[in-house]
């Protein structure tokens, strides 16, 4: 929107990344105005200001950490509220907002196409309204038919028939933004002998994380001709942050099975065995929900679930942590630089320079910003390293798993991981450039230079 | 030396970082067999092989740190052979080795000068051996200076005259060389309020960790005269590695003191916070001797020197780590791109993109070494996670400093710190390259460019 109003006129002055910047404070504060009105409260809880501010940045950014129990907490009201906002931040403001526009048939200009753009991490403006629109119809296909699905088969766990669909609404939402905020009290742990409800969430999580842009190719690729799929070819962010995806998903599952034979999994049975592994692989992509307690498992394990949850999920998705394709490119860089070689081929494709040093800034940036929050935490609290690791990465990568320690933690901790959250839904580039002041494209004059020895 | 010998031809064939490699390996072999000998022993003591190859590797990484009580195991035959190995690590193989070929009148060809040029991190051949010798110059006249000094003043400490200088020698070797191994059984502690001491071994230290060739450099400033220092300028190198030394230990002792205010330093006199802050801060840059025992520390004290120790000493410097260039480099990038403008400018000069590169590979191989080295000992021991990541980030900086566990550690872990404090000392890069088969210099074909999306 090109503010014509001169008090607003400011506006106009703002970078698209700093504008969506303020766009997601702006949702945060309205949530937590919303979530802190009384008809939103279960009767008699009060609630301070940092526990309201805290979820509804965690709904917002879709991350699920909680300082409260969410079903003695809030209200019906306050939880359809919830589910709201886990669909508002999961789809992306952006993607709303343009929703909103073209239901009212306003005409989309290039300045608002360039806030999508940067809100959905896209590097072109063409077919944005169109992906948009085919995004939120998508989304909310999935939605609805888990929606169906979970309440249907969950009248088999609860009395009445409202509430099975109230609770498979819920999970549905939360599974497909994965939202990992939950109204059982206890995650999916009352589901962990229930393979098929597992299944289903897993289904929902990986289609909400494996990026919109992935979503969209395989549907154009499954609703296409014979003929036209020998012109069609999936792209190489499609291929790359797919197989990433894959691969971290797989290693974490047998990591896991490695780590926790002798402890977790001893005396279980291999199907047992098999779906922990899996679901709480998949779960630190950044769905954050659980079918046991995660404290339960050994501190490797919970080590490397922290390492898993700071990759996080793919761009473009509803997930956080410096993403798969950072992760991927900064990899590949590594192992071709130790070949001798400097350009990084994949899928016979040849990577940008540019996007390289992009992942690199996001995967730097991201072990900075993370290690400096697990220092400050540590700091204030008397809990150990390992579980504060835990909680920051997960505020990080948006993930939303818990040891527990998080409605615990002081007020300044509380802050640090909403700053964290933000920075996770954001993206951690989009904050780094709201900063940058200077719009000029690099300074016209050249210094001699001179070699440096290094490490 | 160009192998004319059959049976060792194949090391032609390997690169210079390959035979670097080859060479410190094959150095703490022989140095593991000669601290076997009987006679480096006390009596009646016993060490598992495990225990030397640790020790033979600490020394000649110049690490510090240990499995066992220097005084308590080894003779005075063995303290002097521990002494030796420190020099021999600290000054780099390939110095000493110069050096002997110097004395022995060889000839040093293009080949031995890539060597040296390796080994010393340098990225140009000219005046290699020169240097070489200014070097043992220059470290030999700071020990002997620090040995008098030390000696002379140990007196009022010890019985007798041999006594003083005896273990005015070990400090001296060990604080120049950044060793960090003791005779006194528990590091400075003896001389916590001995400032003289103190003061002494933080010349030491910091000429021995700040980077030979910023000694050099200095030394060639300090010996002209007013009208050729119109001519001279600090060379960009030692500008950035100077800089950073002294910010990281200002910075480092800043924070320390804000940590501690009400902990460790509650109740401390200011001389007392400002020497134990100082010299701590020092101390984390590489060479691993301390005025207390830094596990009286708070956690988050520990937090912050583990990170200290991960970037280490400058390059071309008895420490490792990630060095202080790399270090800089990247915060100076992330800042640049920050900007919007990707050229890095320090000092009036452009980095070298090669230097940015390779500064970024250091830095993000030693993340990833080190995280992987954490996990795999955590898995394996039952210590604090804090107190693991405290040593190996000891290890991998060759700092030498402990929380006090490595001698209650496992074989394995005890593997895995041999690994990082080899590693350290021959540098990420190197280790890297040293599985670089490959000698063509990038392939010749292009594939086409495809953007991804990033973080
Ligand atoms: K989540
Ligand atoms: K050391």
């Amino acid at each position: 929107m090109w503010i014509r109003h001169r008090s607003f006129r400011w506006l106009n002055d703002l970078s698209p990344v700093q504008l969506i910047v303020i766009f997601y404070g702006f949702a945060m504060l309205l949530a937590c105005i919303l979530l802190g009105l009384p008809v939103a409260h279960k009767e008699g809880v009060e609630l301070p200001f940092i526990d309201l501010l805290f979820t509804a940045v965690s709904a917002v950014s879709v991350t699920g950490l909680t300082v409260v129990n969410v079903t003695e907490t809030f209200s019906v009201t306050g939880t359809f509220l919830i589910a709201f906002l886990l669909q508002f931040g999961g789809i992306g403001i952006m993607t709303l907002g343009t929703f909103i526009w073209i239901v009212m048939g306003k005409k989309i200009g290039l300045r608002e196409r360039r806030l999508i753009m940067t809100d959905q991490n896209q590097t072109h403006f063409q077919g944005m309204v169109r992906m948009m629109k085919q995004i939120l119809l998508m989304i909310f296909t999935i939605e609805i038919l888990g929606f169906l699905i979970l309440g249907t088969y969950y009248m088999q766990y609860f009395e009445t028939w409202q509430e099975a669909y109230y609770q498979g609404f819920f999970a549905s939402v939360s599974a497909t933004t994965n939202g990992g905020f939950d109204i059982t009290g206890q995650s999916l742990i009352p589901f962990q002998r229930d393979y098929f409800v597992q299944f289903i969430h897993i289904v929902l999580i990986i289609l909400g994380a494996i990026g919109f842009p992935v979503l969209i190719e395989v549907r154009d690729y499954l609703f296409s001709t014979t003929e036209q799929r020998k012109f069609m070819r999936f792209s190489l962010f499609t291929k790359l942050t797919t197989t990433t995806f894959v691969l971290l998903i797989v290693g974490g599952m047998i990591l896991i099975i490695l780590l926790e034979f002798n402890h977790f999994f001893a005396g279980k049975a291999w199907h047992e065995i098999l779906f922990y592994s899996l679901f709480q692989s998949i779960t630190t992509r950044s769905a954050g929900l659980s079918t046991m307690d995660v404290s339960e498992f050994t501190e490797q394990t919970e080590l490397l679930m922290t390492a898993l949850m700071f990759i996080g999920a793919s761009p473009s998705s509803v997930g956080g942590g410096i993403r798969t394709t950072s992760f991927a490119l900064v990899i590949i860089f590594l192992l071709t630089y130790a070949r001798g070689q400097r350009t990084i081929r994949i899928f016979k494709r040849e990577v940008h320079d540019e996007d390289l040093i992009k992942a690199v800034v996001v995967s730097i940036m991201g072990v900075v910003t993370y290690f400096t929050a697990v220092t400050v935490v540590v700091a204030v609290e008397p809990f150990d390293v390992l579980e504060i690791m835990f909680e920051v990465a997960s505020a990080f990568g948006t993930t939303g798993l818990s040891l527990g320690i998080t409605p615990h933690l002081t007020t300044f901790s509380k802050i640090v991981l909403i700053l964290l959250m933000f920075i996770g839904r954001v993206g951690i580039l989009s904050f780094l450039f709201t900063f940058n002041k200077e719009k000029k494209k690099g300074k016209n004059y050249h210094y001699p230079t001179e070699r440096i020895i290094i490490g």
